[in-house]
């Protein structure tokens, strides 16, 4: 049962074919069984569909192909406005307006974001998840008119596969479980657990192509680097604080 | 196939039963298959299985008594730890003490939990949600022994099932998804959205429980204050700061 979960893997190519409307739909309904905080379901999901709007959501995501692409863009948003609007209807006085509140939000959408995925996935789609999503959240709420208290989290483009990539590695099971408590890993243990990544062919080439020494400088000095690491933490926190999710004094 | 997806539901009562290591180990290489960000797989599980471990680790979860009674508790952890010693062995200057690097190990971390709920789900296996891990996330890394640039995000108690619950009802799929752009709610539709949610027998009792009006005001009131929210924001914002992910100036 849990091999298709074991044989997955991410699909940035897609056939030229609409997903229909019902099977989104049943999708999106199996999706919103994941397990919501209190059965708040403090999240929101925007589907855009239309390739004009696909257009205008691209630069946000560095213009990554599969945006416009994919017959389906779904963007996750942290959502406590409904709920909000909910309780002032009903004399309720609520203090969702900070951190904590965030955190419930954006774990209740990214959960429903990874069961959407899995059932399409399950059902002969293929997705591709775009971490740019929080690095350029201001301008996907723009483009998605967010309203205060929305928060964009992950966006998941969908498609049917146009391709079958290689499945891509992954550390061995020892490198991420801890036994009781968190045993720290010395330089023996870290040069072990990742020399079969080291090894690879692809990331060999990886290397190579960006003039670098080693694999890890390939993601200190290209992929993810200090600072836009640090441009998109000011970007998104402060975002979070205008969307009306205050940090503590 | 996904007709299990849609059927299930959180347990929070298991068997007196085991989970073998060699199934628990195959539902963690699977989870392990989830998306991550730029495959740099920069999450941990500590998997607790000892009852004195799991009595250390109650208090941080109000003694929830799903604690103690699950075979095996799961707490999820944004790693940055392991990521950083293997850049730091490499001639390579990592640049991940930020906020922006907690959120993207924060989301590689719920996706590989939410992936792990479905395997164990698949597998005949029940599971709970403590949402409590971002609350009393300094108790959890102290009983943990957690290091810098490591956070609690989210746990999971996993075993044989010993009930099975009704399924809890769910907003209907209009008040989550909006097409092409965020279409905010008026009154009416606030109303409409949350008219069976409020009608329900359960949610009736709740309120006369409680001694509230509304079932809004049981929310607010009782199971999420402002002064909890606000008291863990606080916790919760300076544990992730003394772990080493510094805010932005």
């Amino acid at each position: 049962m849990i091999n298709q979960l074991k044989e997955r893997r991410t699909i940035r190519q897609y056939l030229d074919k609409e997903i229909d409307d019902s099977l989104l739909n049943e999708l999106l309904e199996t999706a919103f069984r994941a397990p919501t905080t209190g059965n708040m379901q403090v999240y929101s999901v925007v589907v855009t569909r239309q390739q004009e709007n696909k257009e205008r959501l691209a630069p946000a995501h560095f213009n990554q192909p599969t945006v416009t692409q994919a017959p389906v863009v779904l963007t996750f948003c942290a959502d406590f406005n409904r709920f909000v609007k909910w309780c002032e209807l009903n004399h309720a006085q609520p203090g969702y307006d900070n951190f904590q509140s965030f955190v419930t939000a954006a774990i209740d959408a990214l959960l429903v974001a990874q069961q959407f995925c899995t059932a399409a996935e399950l059902s002969g789609l293929g997705c591709c998840y775009l971490g740019t999503t929080t690095y350029n959240a201001p301008q996907i709420a723009e483009a998605l008119h967010l309203p205060r208290l929305v928060i964009p989290i992950t966006t998941l483009t969908v498609g049917y596969p146009a391709h079958t990539p290689a499945q891509v590695d992954r550390l061995p099971i020892e490198a991420i479980v801890h036994h009781e408590s968190y045993r720290d890993y010395s330089p023996e243990d870290i040069q072990r657990l990742y020399a079969y990544k080291e090894s690879l062919p692809e990331n060999q080439q990886f290397i190579a192509e960006n003039h670098k020494e080693t694999l890890a400088q390939v993601f200190t000095d290209i992929r993810y680097t200090r600072e836009n690491n640090e441009l998109f933490s000011k970007i998104y926190l402060d975002f979070i604080v205008k969307q009306g999710f205050k940090l503590p004094e």
